[in-house]
C-alpha cells in the first residue's frame, strides 16, 4: 500500500496489529518547492540544493536534495502509515548511498523487523529507493508503537506561497 | 561559535583544517512555520505537530515539532559549519530523548570524534540541547570532509507565505 500526503485521515496500527515482516510504503516526489521549504525549516541553505549556477560545478552536476530530507519522508512514513499516529520516535540510523535530485519521486518501504512486545518496541528497516528502483538510503528505526487504535482527521496546512526576492 | 541562518556566506573547514575535538554549535528557534514548513516539505502532517486541540489529548499536552526537525537541524549544522560546503553526508544516528517543544532554541553541538585521513572520512558526534540545556537528541555523524578550502555567498531564499485556508 502506497500513501501519500494528499489524505484526508490517518489511522494507526496499534501494537496488536503488528507482525513480524509487515510493511508499508510511503512516497513523495521532491520539487524545488519542497528543497527550498526543507532549508527555510532547517536553515540548510547549502548552495549545492539552492544554486544551479554553484551545483553544476560540483561532483553532482546540479541542485540535489537535502539527504535529511529524505529522512524526513522516513519519519513522515513512520508517523503517518506504520505504527502511524501515537508512535513515539526514539531513533534513527541512516546511510545516504545516492543522490536524490529534483523531480526524483522517493519511496519509503518500512518492514517490522523486530517486535518486543513487553515495552512497545518495535524495530523497523528502513529502505528510500527512487523511481529507478535505486536504494537511496537505507536504515533502521526504533519506535514505541501505540497501544490503542487511532484513526485521526488531518487539518489543511495553510496554503504556502513563494516569491522570489 | 554559535552560527544561524542568518549568515549571507559560508565557510567550509576542510579535511587539513580538522582535528580532533574540535567543535561547532549551530542554534535555531522552532516556529510553528517552522513545523508547517517541515510538515509541507515531508507531507508528515500527524496532528501532534499541528493540531492544538488533538495535541492536548496526548501525553505532550501540546503541539510538538517534529523529531526529525532536529535531525534536520544536525544536518544543516554539519551543511554550514563542520566540515560546512563540500562535504558528502554519509550516515547518521539519532537518538529521540526528549521533545521539542514551539518556541524552543536548540543548540546543536558537533565535535569531531575520529578522522581517517586517507579517506578523509569524519565521525562527528552530535548533541542538540533545548534553552534550559536539556538533551534533546545525540548521535553520530559521518561525513566525507571536502579537500579544498571554499566560501560561498548563500544565494537568498523565495519570500515564504503561509494562509490559513
Amino acid at each position: 500500500m502506497v500513501t501519500n500526503s494528499s489524505k484526508t485521515q490517518l489511522e494507526n496500527l496499534p501494537i496488536d496489529e503488528l507482525s513480524e515482516g509487515l510493511s508499508r510504503q510511503y512516497s513523495k516526489q521532491l520539487t524545488e518547492r519542497d528543497v527550498i521549504l526543507f532549508a527555510a525549516t532547517s536553515g540548510d541553505v547549502n548552495p549545492v540544493h539552492l544554486d544551479a549556477t554553484y551545483a553544476a560545478t560540483t561532483t553532482f552536476g546540479e541542485p540535489i536534495g537535502h539527504g535529511m530530507w529524505t529522512g524526513a519522508l522516513v519519519s513522515a512514513a513512520i508517523a503517518t502509515t506504520l505504527p502511524g499516529p501515537g508512535s513515539i520516535y526514539r531513533g534513527q540510523s541512516l546511510q545516504f548511498k545516492k543522490p536524490v535530485k529534483i523531480g526524483d519521486t522517493i519511496t519509503v518501504t518500512l518492514t517490522v523487523e523486530s517486535i518486543r512486545a513487553r515495552v512497545a518496541l518495535v524495530t523497523l528497516k528502513c529502505e528510500a529507493h527512487n523511481q529507478h528502483n535505486v536504494l537511496v538510503a537505507t536504515g533502521t528505526a526504533e519506535v514505541i508503537a501505540p497501544k490503542q487504535k487511532q484513526r485521526l482527521h488531518i487539518k489543511p496546512l495553510p496554503l504556502i506561497t513563494l516569491e522570489e526576492v
